[in-house]
């Protein structure tokens, strides 16, 4: 093809088409489908060992059972609510309700749940509600999911970053970046974290700094959006409670994924909402039904297939997603370890390559001493055969980062093994093509902008 | 709760989270659930009488195998592609294409097949990737479906009603608008049309209308949104070819729904966007990746295990779904005929009260020689147990609306005699208590603005 057989141009389309954060995935996709035999340290999907297809009509089946047995549905209205159109806000709302009473203590009336097409649905319901005019924006602990600022740019709301700090956020950063913002005539809405080992950093918050940036959000007016994937794949340690269990004041809303805990082909999310919400006049309802509304024009409800799927699995595990995950947990920490220890082993004393040592989740990041960018990884996985992720696509408009990050969820310990060797090649090559030697000090400060 | 309880207030939220079309689909549902003993002449829900819960996990099966015994997937694989994240187009393109190519004569490339939660999604996409800037304006048939409208707010997409005519759109008055806006300095960009059994008009396009349609879009310059979830349900007419089948240099994009042809609870729907898109540096795609990279940040991809259903279906009627909802068709044929017979039965010779007489689909307009509003509805569910749609909620800020629409998917026949009967006491109340009565002239041109 050539453009002058084009039925339409880039430039006539929505802007945010040709931005970075919306071709990311794409491109991550594209590159893990072009070297299929590649070691996937990037892909940050759940492990697909404990998948079985037979759970999905048994789930199915235990969902049904329940809506029957427990809620007392006829056999009518078993198959209506399972097969039919349905509630906008989602049929699982009350198992959703007690899942995180009893996974992470938060108590929160069931009508407070929209139960979303994935996170990410949750994500654009949440900034299309706080988008109001061009003065709003976003704040993010930087470096941020991308598929967060992709959702921002669907909405035209600005995204600006929040150092990450020693603590997982720095909070006179965000103090410093909300004033500038007002003072600039914005309207900062709300602070997007990842408390929980974040995706890319891996990094958590310590008990501390949760109540002090809850306290930060309270003095200065803005919410907190928590976004928490990983929360259940904590290490050996204790986990600290979540910012929605620490909230007394409505300032957090939660949002939810069951892609790892139950299963990525379901495709379900939620989002906990319970922020009061007056009309003009005086009516006040829940910030849900806000989202509510946009959600019945925008994918009308999530398809109760699969949330039944979900319900089925929740009510096969007491409603406990900390006990059902309990193999997977072990996985996950023993991979992390081994990558860790792995890292330690293939680069001892090696001022120019440091890496983070995170207590739980799926991801470590490698800091080098060069820039790490799409081409290098194109590189990696043509000339070295092990994929990772360039820590560039979790920066607004940063190019020189000199970080990537390593995932542990989808790779046998065999794979870690191969991949750090095949990583460590890479690095070593870089190294002396660059000049950016082992014992060399690094030229600049990497990651963090 | 009172407002000093609030947390948010709406002014600070998104706008249109007040507008009537956004509170449309929500105000509809409440009535419903508030008056459950009403006779349902209003939901556009397909007949529940063919569902079974079994054919969930038959349909699974039925795409498993296809995946291994077609494909050549190992098992691994087919629980990768069902369980697992997956391409943000979807899993079942191939088979979709086979099935519009068999059921409506349509050839396109799987590739500008994008598989979407469910139609409302669909919509989203490609409005979102129209609206470059405020410049940009959407065309619709008027009265137009309310999710197009909801769905355009989202985006901030301004939609300018085209007056629907005696074929289903007056193309003098898509020229005039179309003109009109380019002279404000607008762009139009697309019209919306559902050309087969309209919702919520009930009419259809003939093939010359179609013709020159897209005659009109070629000369113009604008792009013909082709909605068709209720093609398949015509009478016992011949069916025309729909606009994408017409269609020689792609004009139209095509918006799809299993939703009455499958089911609606796995909430799959599609969007065919074979448009050749020219980037700034001369390369071209195809829309549909323009339109995927909005989906990876809107829902990541559609269920798999949803999708999976659907492909299951697909499968075991050889990808035709016309022969697959032979029985569904019937039903919907005689109710449409039992609706139509029993307002002439009801309403002999009375000038106030006409309706219009569709060849397919789900609905029929009553125009009545009164204004129908929300509270008329609310008066006729408890007063008559019989709901209906007012047609106010199909048009954008216009109020003095004198037509309501009646659905003859979710009733019986003895349903659609009752409710009719319930419905000729409401109008012959309202007509003597407003003076607007039988044999009187109506005072007003009713419906369409």
């Amino acid at each position: 093809m050539n453009d002058h057989d084009a039925d339409l141009a880039t430039g006539t389309l929505f802007g945010a088409l040709e931005d970075p954060a919306l071709n990311s995935m794409n491109f991550l996709n594209e590159v893990a489908i072009r070297y299929p035999d590649a070691i996937p340290l990037a892909a940050g999907r759940p492990s697909e060992e404990f998948f079985d297809l037979a759970d999905v009509p048994r789930y199915l089946d235990a969902f049904c059972r329940y809506l029957a047995d427990e809620l007392g549905q006829t056999g009518e209205q078993v198959r209506r609510t399972v097969l039919q159109y349905g509630r906008t806000k989602g049929i699982i709302h009350e198992l959703v309700a007690k899942n995180v009473l009893l996974d992470e203590g938060i108590a929160v009336d069931p009508e407070s749940v929209v139960v979303t097409a994935g996170c990410q649905e949750a994500m654009f319901l949440v900034l299309r509600a706080l988008r109001a005019d061009e003065r709003d924006v976003l704040l993010a602990v930087s470096p941020t999911y991308v598929g967060l600022t992709g959702a921002a740019r669907l909405v035209d709301l600005p995204v600006r970053p929040v150092r990450t700090g020693e603590h997982g956020i720095d909070l006179d950063d965000l103090v410093a970046v909300i004033r500038r913002e007002r003072a600039a005539g914005r309207r900062p809405r709300a602070c997007y974290v990842m408390p929980d080992f974040a995706n890319p950093s891996g990094l958590s918050m310590d008990l501390e700094t949760r109540r002090r940036l809850l306290e930060v959000a309270e003095a200065e007016d803005v919410l907190l959006l928590e976004d928490n994937p990983y929360g259940l794949f904590h290490g050996d340690s204790d986990r600290v409670p979540t910012l929605k269990a620490l909230d007394r004041r409505r300032r957090v809303v939660y949002l939810g994924s069951f892609a790892k805990t139950v299963l990525p082909g379901a495709r379900v999310g939620y989002v906990l909402a319970d922020q009061r919400v007056a009309a003009a006049d005086g009516a006040v309802g829940l910030f849900a039904d806000q989202l509510s509304k946009i959600k019945s024009m925008l994918t009308v409800n999530t398809s109760p297939i699969a949330q039944a799927v979900v319900g089925g699995r929740l009510l096969a595990h007491g409603c406990r997603l900390a006990t059902a995950n309990a193999r997977e947990r072990a996985l996950y920490a023993g991979n992390l370890r081994r990558i860790v220890d792995g890292l330690a082993e293939r680069f001892p004393r090696d001022p120019d390559v440091t890496w983070t040592v995170p207590a739980g989740g799926f991801f470590v990041v490698v800091t080098v001493g060069f820039a790490v960018d799409d081409r290098l990884l194109e590189r990696s996985a043509r000339d070295y055969g092990v994929l990772w992720t360039p820590m560039g696509h979790f920066y607004d408009s940063v190019t020189d980062v000199r970080s990537l990050r390593l995932s542990c969820s989808a790779v046998s310990g065999a794979q870690i093994d191969l991949g750090l060797d095949r990583l460590r090649k890479l690095i070593n090559d870089r190294r002396s093509a660059t000049g950016t030697g082992r014992g060399r000090l690094a030229d600049g400060a990497p990651g963090e902008p």
